[in-house]
């Protein structure tokens, strides 16, 4: 009888401490993707938008949008590390290390850093220290993320406990890697719709981003295969229509670009995501729900790149609930209902 | 405390005739743009879809659809124009200057041409030329557009009037800019989907392009963000849903580029989109609406060209309202219920 | 009276065995419309994904996918071909040339083979092998397609019967044309995302590809203009709704494509489609349905080609019924209600 050619994924006991997974499919971003980027989220930053804008400030081209870097990336790990996921606990210290332009191929793969089963004896959270490289294999993106995944034998042995160190926050040091030849002199205020820079920003400052959009299963399902990922909760109503939710869920993902392409109204300088501290999906999001996005600043620190900044932001997306009154957790750390992403980040600007 | 960081846009008192506004967010054109374009829209037209066909005839590579670039160049204007307008009023003298192509990127700027503060003293009427460049500066478009703009301050003094004279229809001796290099010796009537070109129209001929397309909300999202237009009523279902229409409210541009691919069919050689002498949203669009579409020929002009005319075209567009018996005003001047749109424009094709 | 200008299409009268006819809109094939495929199907298949892969086995560059091929050209027939047809009967003979890659421009012509009017006098079956060229018109892909057309006048007399010969399959031996320059010798089995390989695939073997796609109107719209085919049935909801099925049809490619992208989860290293021998739409596929997919190996053929073997794959996909239990036809030669696509085709693989 022939062998099982499709994959289940791995299960807790197939994963051990130091393993290295190479993942499937490369990919070559392409003017199409940016494109498609583009009309699914609305972004409006001058830098992805344009190549000259790019230029200007030394940039060879248009460098890619950096969290269409990260959903591809992301992509690519999914059908190894979480295809058999129970949850997504978490991610941290995902830093963007080099710009990647059009015609780079995007390959990944991801290190088991931890092992822990639960008390329980079916599940055990893996934690994974998962990479992008360009396809000269120089390093574009790094980040942690850990997640609950089944064992497929509840007899099967518990491994030693192996919990890594993480860092709540990327070390500013740390940000701005590979924007040391940008040179912002000539970046131009008109042009990027917005004279607020570096300086303008205080910490405290809450910014309601005042757009919204609202998210069809046709968009989620596009931009989520744009990345090629392709997890049955997204895309199967059969099943979907059946179960917890009754509709198919929307990738974190879409949720996460949604916010950052409505904080453009409020951070229009934001020109790169330099770093994500990490974050939680709050709530599920579904096709006809409304996004809305507010912005607090969490910290400020120049940086040694020239004439750049940092901004450390916690973006709050909403689901149909406007953010004009900032909504958050309550005294007793409950969000307010609504709330479906807490995002904690590093942006860069000019100073 | 921090000052505010979002766009509130310009209110009528912030306009001064004369004033100049550079707008946010130069746009490289990409193969992905292109691509997106022709899979919203369905459009064939050869020049457009083919860099050999184009050659054939003299471009040095396809141009851009001249509807995506005014989308483009119209999406950059709205956040400083009309984020505040009551209503969008008006267009004239819409010129096509220069081809655009694949690697140009896209600026633009408006002129106060015009303000005439209405009598109730609330709103006030701005009257902008606004001008699409290529990154050598080079003007590829301009038009004229009037909204009315709310006042931010009733008690602010009413400027002087400056009404603007607009022609009716740009003069044929301004088409075609751009064109004298083109040889139309070689176009292939045969790859272009007809043998009907510019000697076989007749003015007052009526031809009902047959087809039509229901739009869905995903579609006219997808394409409205393309062309970085984020303005709330075609993507906030949360406050559409309670407004007065209950419903997201299509961006007129998505009509008049399906109202142009419906035309192929009819005038499958009207490769350019030369002028567009003005046009009037007669209704609302909303995505489950079907759009059909018919044309009358106005005015037939030889171009000075080689090989070129241009044909003067006046396309109807319906929601839900087939096209066979040409609806249109009444005697009274009022339209047919189902009439969306009322273009007068020029289109360019081989002798 | 001005002569009718829109394509009121060829009736069956109108065709004659031995006429060619040049198909309209060529297209210039980019890195947008590959975006945009990968985007609507989810497809993952390492070589037309990455450049870098492509290249490892001594490609040029990433090859457009194969079914994008199919349907552009596919699109190109219709106009001239089907658009009175009452039925699509079937298909045969399709084979993949040349290899397509992003800048070629292909085009289309159709030669009639075989005519058969029917018995009522009223329609007749018309047989055509269209070809699909590329800029320097070498065919790239050739197929039979037989459907049944409407005369419009009954009166006119039936023309001699032809029916062309066609085989079941298309011969081994003329599969993996232009293959012959590449070199799977560096082929990466961890990049393509399965270790399975042709040897490791048996006669008989059946395979669920597990996943599933929930299918939306924006996606199938947008994917069949992709292809620039505009036939009413998939677009005007106007009409559609008050038909026979009460709801747009879905283009029958883009459950091909859907089933293909599918197939990746067992199939993953079957990186060309060589050849399509048949295939059979069994019923009608709509938005809000799921597709999911099995496959059977029919045959396995080493090929010349250096490494390569041919597997011929006979795919079902189905619509909101799950493949475990792989629903087939029953002793009667009925399908199982839910089948949409029976399709009869070639697939290469490295031994």
């Amino acid at each position: 009888m022939a062998v099982n050619k499709t994959n289940t994924g791995k299960f807790f006991e197939d994963f051990g401490v130091g393993q290295v997974i190479q993942h499937a499919t490369p990919r070559t971003i392409t003017a199409g993707d940016v494109a498609l980027y583009t009309s699914l989220y609305g972004s409006r930053f001058a830098v992805q938008s344009s190549a000259e804008f790019a230029k200007s400030i030394a940039y060879p081209d248009a460098p890619i949008d950096d969290l269409l870097v990260f959903h591809v990336v992301f992509g690519k790990t999914v059908p190894d590390i979480s295809i058999n996921a129970v949850a997504n606990l978490g991610y941290a210290e995902c830093r963007f290390l080099k710009p990647v332009y059009v015609g780079d191929t995007l390959s990944a793969s991801s290190e088991v850093i931890g092992l822990k089963e639960n008390s329980n004896g079916k599940t055990g959270v893996v934690y994974v220290r998962s990479t992008g490289f360009n396809q000269r294999g120089e390093p574009v993106l790094a980040y942690v993320r850990w997640v609950m995944v089944r064992k497929q034998d509840g007899a099967s042995p518990a491994p030693d406990v192996v919990v890594p160190e993480l860092s709540d926050r990327v070390d500013p040091a740390e940000l701005g890697v590979g924007l040391s030849s940008l040179d912002v002199a000539r970046y131009d205020y008109g042009l990027s719709g917005s004279a607020h820079r570096f300086f303008d920003y205080e910490v405290g400052e809450k910014i309601d981003h005042v757009d919204a959009m609202t998210l069809e299963d046709a968009e989620h399902q596009i931009a989520t295969r744009l990345y090629q990922k392709t997890a049955k909760v997204h895309f199967n109503n059969f099943d979907q229509s059946k179960g917890r939710f009754g509709a198919r869920l929307v990738y974190g993902g879409v949720v996460i670009s949604l916010a950052r392409a409505l904080s453009f109204n409020g951070l229009a300088n934001a020109f790169h995501v330099a770093a994500i501290n990490g974050g939680q999906h709050v709530g599920p999001m579904f096709a006809g729900g409304t996004v809305f996005a507010w912005t607090e600043v969490l910290e400020t620190i120049e940086l040694s790149a020239r004439g750049l900044g940092a901004l450390r932001l916690r973006t709050i997306a909403t689901r149909d609930l406007p953010c004009l009154e900032f909504p958050d957790r309550d005294e007793n750390g409950a969000y307010k209902e609504g709330v479906i992403l807490d995002l904690d980040y590093w942006v860069v600007m000019p100073k």
